[in-house]
């Protein structure tokens, strides 16, 4: 038995590198735990074919249903989980998740992230979560694609109102 | 102050009655908490312009991600949140949701709904969460729309795969 102990290590080695994606450019970390975060709202685009899912943290989600998100509070977090559209193989006229393409993040932290809003930004590709960018400077395309929003906390989504 | 009581107490009879929503006419009551349930997956229809989130609760979350959902374990519990789809103020290409059209549930009990393929359906309409259907005999048209799935235990939501 105790020869086939370094075998297990490394199989236990390489097991947990699967689960730690690298940190973005900025050094941002991948948040923890966002899969069970609760959902602030749903969006398709045409442009890119892909149909999405915005979760927020405890924060974001507190935040969400008091009304106060212009500005969001420090400390919320809001992950977007994009997916290609593909037809649904039992209704015809309905959009489904395909391959996962991305995960990102917007992270409130006033004083950390204040030269991008108070925001820190960070997406991780596919299923293997390659981070995005090259070097730090890939918030600069993250920013600029959000100025339409500037004048509500640099957030294009409207958390869903539920009954 | 002693004076004030009798209308708190009606003030606040009215703030309760406004939350609960009557039961279906199957006698299915709205399930507690299921905002707060986590993420199944996303839809968008464009027969009938909706974009949808499917939540579960945790048996339903436990049995997605273990793979366990044909048939899907009693006490799985599908919520399925449907909008209208409204263009995105900010972003032309991007479908957001608009009014609240209705919230529908799908509950897994094979002993008391043995009739049905093990699921009891039941639906709230809009904000206000009028039940709906005139009689119990609605969960036909339930289960009529879902027989393409029969197949895979009723249910047309394929669980989406995060990393």
């Amino acid at each position: 038995m105790h020869k086939k102990l370094p075998v297990l290590a490394i199989a236990l080695g390489c097991a947990f590198s699967a689960f730690a994606a690298d940190p973005a450019p900025n050094g941002i970390s991948l948040p923890d735990g966002y899969k069970d975060w609760r959902l602030l709202s749903v969006h398709q685009r045409t442009d890119n074919n892909t149909i999405r899912a915005v979760l927020g943290n405890d924060v974001a989600i507190k935040a969400a249903r008091d009304g106060k998100t212009n500005p969001w509070p420090d400390g919320a977090v809001l992950a977007k989980m994009v997916w290609k559209g593909v037809k649904h193989d039992k209704w015809e006229a309905a959009i489904e998740p395909g391959a996962f393409v991305h995960a990102e993040f917007m992270i409130k932290d006033n004083q950390k992230h204040a030269a991008t809003g108070g925001w820190g930004y960070a997406r991780w590709l596919g299923m293997e979560q390659k981070p995005y960018g090259k070097d730090a400077t890939f918030v600069q395309e993250c920013v600029g694609c959000h100025t339409p929003v500037k004048d509500r906390d640099w957030v294009f989504t409207h958390p869903v109102k539920l009954p």
